[in-house]
């Protein structure tokens, strides 16, 4: 079964079969045949469109009806690294689906389609971070990785600024936007954020200013506000 | 009944009140026995470091120990103005008390106070909102206006800068940072954005620059990022 299910008949089918874990649809028209199906199993339903249909599905006569099911088609960190990317998000024990959606959805708006997570202890891409993200997982490159620390070792050789996104840095956010050099943002969890092992592999810590008493912003804040600043200059 | 209850006995004894809805408990040293009782009636701990409590109930002996409880103390839009804040934040319609919540946390963490929504059609500040701020609503000062337009012309009349934050502004987001006027930055809602006759009353519509295919940003990480460009010439 393929993650993406393009055309009325093809939707329709993939609705029917209950065994099926179908995480949106997107319609570009109406179909109120499939919108109906669709509520009956509680699949959210957006509207979206023509053209970004056209983007999800890029080969396929969508008859604007698109079904997202299936596994995450995962890539591997060399195929990610294979397309040179300039910005590359590695996201260190992201466990809140919502957060982990939220950050994909900041991260693609913001042009940044490479993402880097780790297979154990860290949300993977489930329906509802597919939801969360308002779909933008089906635009994102995600790699798994079995070690996060080994793997800013593998972007620092490769030429990679590697900095890390941590309430005790002491690097001012426009780092994030100094260099030519391609720059991976590493981002920590909700509630510990960088584990001590991923920090020490960051060339720098940089953190966002903030006023007391609040010491800290939700995850997906934080990243939003650190990709805009990252990409400013790209 | 008060807004904020200190003190191990107070805490305990509004803990056993089960009519009286309590948002989170706040506590600086081990109470094991306000723990159990918060517990039980899955009321949120959350452990902070005793400077935090001293500014939550700046005169009174807390002995490491303070409920939220009852209803918001809103502020009235003459209080709020009397105060001369260099930057408000007006919410046009957050219906979703994460986001809410979070838009607060973000903009006390900022350095924003100043927090204006509307009486209706907006989500009021609930308990989860005051989670959802991880308490951030206790350091603020919200005030509910009837109309936000209206509340609006009142703003610019007093010498504010009006800004909108709206998908479809031709503003580049660097004039939240421009002049040495105060400001107020005016938020849309989640779904729709802002509504036309807010929009009509901001003095320039500034927008986040974003890639497609992703059209816009989660609400609470684009309050995030405008709330990051509008203080940092504070």
């Amino acid at each position: 079964m393929p993650r993406k299910i393009a055309g009325i008949r093809a939707v329709t089918s993939a609705l029917n079969q209950k065994q099926l874990e179908i995480a949106a649809v997107y319609l570009a028209r109406n179909h109120p045949d499939i919108e109906k199906l669709a509520n009956q199993r509680r699949i959210p339903v957006e509207h979206r469109p023509d053209h970004e249909l056209d983007c999800l599905v890029p080969e396929i006569r969508h008859q604007g009806a698109v079904a997202i099911a299936g596994p995450y088609p995962y890539a591997d960190i060399s195929q990610l690294l294979e397309e040179a990317p300039s910005r590359v998000v590695v996201l260190d024990g992201i466990t809140d689906p919502y957060n982990f959606g939220a950050i994909v959805r900041s991260s693609v708006a913001f042009g940044v389609k490479h993402i880097v997570i780790q297979q154990r202890r860290a949300c993977p891409v489930t329906p509802v971070v597919v939801r969360a993200s308002t779909g933008a997982t089906e635009y994102a490159c995600i790699a798994r990785v079995s070690n996060i620390s080994r793997t800013l070792a593998h972007l620092s050789k490769s030429g990679y600024e590697t900095l890390g996104l941590a309430a005790e840095g002491n690097g001012d956010l426009s780092l994030l936007e100094t260099t030519n050099r391609p720059k991976a943002l590493v981002i920590g969890s909700e509630g510990t954020g960088l584990r001590r092992l991923v920090a020490a592999h960051c060339e720098q810590l940089v953190r966002i200013p903030l006023e007391g008493p609040m010491e800290s912003l939700n995850a997906s804040v934080a990243a939003g506000v650190a990709l805009y600043v990252a990409t400013r200059s790209m």
